[in-house]
């Protein structure tokens, strides 16, 4: 989820918690980062989503945040423990980085210069250290312009992609990438606002009930969370970016605006 | 908390959670790491804990763990966010490391690398991003021997602690290091277990029904938990090292060993 302004989760959150175990297979642990400001508050937990005391609280308890990364985990490579689960954080730059794989990368070990290491077993996590360490050997001195940031991660993304599927999320909590290999789609919900019914629950939420007229928000999934709204498939081999609640152009530099206003809750 | 055995941190908790705003004047937000094997479940807040939903999951939610590192702010430097929140995680030789600070480091401001840049404006954080990316200069293959690790970190502690109050606590999942500049006590919980008292709320527990013989857990804290329990108090200046719940000298390289039971519950 990628916002304008800070919006709790709960929505979507609940229709994603079913697919941990209940309407899906990704059973194997799960997790959720919230940005606040620079900060992170990253939920991790191994078992089942729709059977976890930590994915209740986070149901239940709305924080708001401009970027979340939640991932509910089908294990390929690696066992089912805490280590191995997404999304993965390291901190480049002075902000927090945070990352979630779905998908299956075969054979793909680059050797690593040793700045970012993998704690756990999964592909994921190494993609993740490989992506990052190259950036910081690309740009040592910190995080560069929006449009030369985005090309590389394109590039970095496109060369992992040929070892496998390489569907992914990653955020520093200013803004949102979404690489699509494979299947990914995404929604931008604004005014003027509308019912919406969740997929894998009986949810329905009027988010003209919770919101103001300049809320916007970007919610990306691998398949669609809801079944009255038209969500975008993004075309494989695609990478994304969301700023302020919408995909944009990354542009030349400066022209991405960054706003802000009250709470929503249209997550 | 430091233990040879995976145990359950609600006792202390409970206690710990009343300093954050009712006893106590830490108020400007807490948080608590718990280690799984080499992966961490950071739990943050910047709200007070005694006010916390998070802190209800964690103290009713018990998370059997080796390693726990636990704190609540009351903020000298940074304002009160997300981000200046303790613990600090980050990852280093390929291992979690998670850091906890309490004290004022006045004027504390060397170069650094970049391999570790703040996110937040504490000095706490930047006292741990300097000790990260000193350690990784000095031992850039990987982790050395404890011995060498344990020197090394007491010397970066001291010169560090030259600008103030530097206690802390730092663990990577395998071991506890906790340095007192100023007030630290722990206390040690093995056979033949008996009960204790709570300082911070009325609470009684009989470690007796909750262990086995085996079990051995290290608490330590900037002031005892506990009223009816002999805490012993770490001289300021001293780097200890908690191995398998007990204090233990660094010793030749492969001297410690580490053991482990069933899940245990007396922290």
């Amino acid at each position: 989820m990628n916002c304008n302004t800070p919006t709790d989760i709960c929505f979507s959150f609940a229709g994603f918690q079913a697919r941990g175990g209940l309407t899906d297979i990704h059973r194997d642990g799960w997790g959720i980062a919230f940005f606040e400001g620079r900060g992170v508050r990253l939920f991790l937990d191994p078992q089942a989503s729709s059977a976890s005391p930590v994915a209740e609280l986070v149901r239940s308890y709305p924080i708001h945040s401009l970027n979340v990364i939640a991932h509910i985990r089908k294990a390929t490579q690696g066992v089912v423990t805490l280590e191995n689960t997404h999304p993965f954080q390291r901190e480049l730059w002075g902000r927090y980085w945070v990352f979630a794989h779905n998908g299956n990368l075969k054979g793909f070990a680059p050797e690593l210069r040793g700045d970012f290491r993998p704690v756990g077993q999964t592909d994921s996590e190494f993609a993740f250290c490989h992506l990052m360490e190259t950036l910081r050997a690309r740009f040592p001195e910190g995080e560069p312009p929006l449009p030369v940031l985005f090309e590389a991660v394109r590039e970095i993304a496109t060369g992992i992609g040929r070892h496998g599927e390489f569907n992914f999320l990653l955020s520093n909590g200013a803004f949102l990438f979404a690489h699509c290999a494979s299947r990914l789609a995404y929604i931008v919900r604004k005014a003027p606002f509308a019912s919406a019914h969740l997929k894998d629950q009986d949810i329905t939420v009027d988010f003209s009930e919770l919101t103001t007229a300049g809320d916007r928000v970007a919610v990306v999934a691998t398949t669609p969370l809801t079944d009255n709204e038209s969500w975008i498939t993004i075309a494989p081999g695609t990478l994304m970016l969301f700023v302020d609640g919408e995909p944009v152009d990354a542009g030349p530099a400066g022209t991405v605006a960054f706003t802000g206003s009250g709470p929503a809750s249209c997550g």
